[in-house]
């Protein structure tokens, strides 16, 4: 048996990998939600997350932001989705033997960006280097700590339930694609740190997920699974832009599998509703109610016309090195 | 400009680099510590350390551990020398597609053998597949959180302190060496988890460093630098095994530049001493005091005929992918 490229895509392969490791490594001692977007250690009056994330993209630089971009918004918004807010992150680099010293200060200055724009500071790292061809380019890993009163888990969505976006989905997945084909289009990644957001809109969700490997189609089972809910998306209520679909579309690739690295989804009271988009759609005027949660199991796709289409974890091919 | 090889290797092109990166990434908000072996943050009646750490060695499988035991006792001993129980390690793994399944999981059961004898357990982790040839086999990166009452830093030491060494150094770096060139020697990495020991003796450091890359030399002079005191260190109490010295002269390298794994070098107070070692040899009876710091600066090896030699934070070629 060998490692696959599907037992990194986010699908049902990541979740076969994962199970094996956590056959392994099971004792996680005192800590909890360790299988949410971050595990959580009780500190006393607050609690500490910690999460971590590793980055191959290609291309390295792509509309709209590069690998260091992301490496700090995707380690941000995992801590800020499960209620949190992000003290610090570190930064373990690894480089290629002869990669640009001007390329990495390109990518050091976007994660200063990201870090300015967030209020969340590099405070640790590691840099190392590989012989030529013992590496592709550079390869980031962030891990973030935050501190919460309280957590925001994937299991807390319940029957009576909208679910919300923070905005466009998908756009982020769709722009590497076309950089990677040289195909010109007006789209531009999605990525940006949740934080101040999460920060003022926290208080009103239920279940908060990023929606980045695996896309919606991989989030929004795992949202309906953990809390054992049905979910029930609206086709005329899709997040996604006219031309993130086109792109799609040409490539043949399913939109529920397509990665968003700014944008967040969520479960949340009927009675909040209005107070959550509220203030979400001061950052993004695209965040909007895609579905509701309903007694029952399952992720369901209802129809301009009506009827219901299943939407499952996405088990195939899924696009490597994406985010 | 390019990234060279030696700017991943421990000694002074590694912290030209990191300067680089400080001068980018120079806010670290309510932190402190940020350039020691951890960040620390106050929580109050506690301290958070935090830590990160990348590992590309080869091979990966040497004698006494794999690349998963010194993943998992690197990041364990980062957060230790700094007077922190570890509480969490997160495991961010890059893939490479077609590693074997079998070698995949023997790295997992000696992370689970560190796990087990530190009792830190690992609580959250990321899963990437790069494509065939885009990464080297896989490579590990673990960040770690711990918590300390009082924190130890590398800028402790004062003039009339002794140094000491919880054990003889230098051997994983032979070890992984000989490896490579199938050399049979009867060394093994000295690689373990250091957070049990220090529980009991961090009590009485007053600045501590695990000597991994770099070795001896590159953290004595961080320490004497940072201490702003003079460090001479014995030559007839140097911490080498006859062996380890003897496979390092054979490939040229200076026994000062050699890494360990599961070591921790210190300074501490005269009248403690006594304490400390005796706690350090229930560990590792090779623990012992290897030299003195006074007023000045610079680090010196006084040989057996009482002569002064200089060491410097080691410059040249050292040795890559080691830890």
């Amino acid at each position: 048996m060998k490692i696959e490229l599907d037992h990194g895509g986010g699908g049902q392969k990541s979740w076969e990998i994962v199970k094996d490791i956590r056959k392994i490594l099971k004792n996680v001692g005192e800590w909890k939600s360790t299988d949410d977007d971050g595990a959580v250690f009780d500190l006393g009056e607050k609690k500490l997350v910690f999460t971590t994330d590793g980055f191959i993209v290609e291309p390295l630089f792509f509309p709209g932001g590069d690998i260091g971009t992301i490496a700090m918004t995707g380690t941000i918004n995992d801590v800020a989705v499960m209620g949190a807010r992000p003290i610090g992150v570190s930064l373990s680099i690894i480089l290629e033997e002869g990669f640009p010293n001007k390329d990495f200060e390109k990518i050091l200055q976007s994660i200063h960006e990201v870090s300015k724009k967030s209020g969340v500071p590099i405070v640790t790292g590691d840099t190392k280097v590989s012989p030529k061809g013992k590496i592709d380019k550079i390869e980031i890993t962030t891990s973030g700590v935050g501190l919460a009163d309280k957590i925001i888990n994937n299991n807390g969505a319940q029957p009576g339930d909208l679910i919300i976006t923070s905005g466009d989905l998908g756009e982020h997945a769709v722009t590497l694609l076309a950089s990677r084909f040289n195909y010109k289009t007006k789209l531009k990644s999605d990525c940006r740190p949740l934080n101040n957001e999460l920060k003022e809109a926290g208080q009103y969700l239920k279940a908060c997920k990023d929606p980045t490997r695996g896309g919606l189609g991989a989030n929004i089972v795992e949202i309906a699974d953990k809390s054992q809910v049905k979910i029930i998306l609206e086709e005329n209520k899709l997040p996604y832009k006219k031309e993130t679909v086109a792109v799609a579309e040409l490539l043949g690739i399913d939109i529920f599998s397509l990665a968003s690295e700014g944008r967040f989804i969520a479960a949340v009271d009927v009675k909040n509703k209005d107070k959550a988009i509220k203030i979400l759609q001061k950052y993004n005027k695209e965040a909007k109610v895609i579905g509701r949660a309903e007694f029952g199991e399952g992720v369901f796709l209802e129809t301009k016309i009506g009827s219901m289409r299943k939407i499952n974890m996405p088990a195939g091919k899924l696009i490597p090195r994406i985010c």
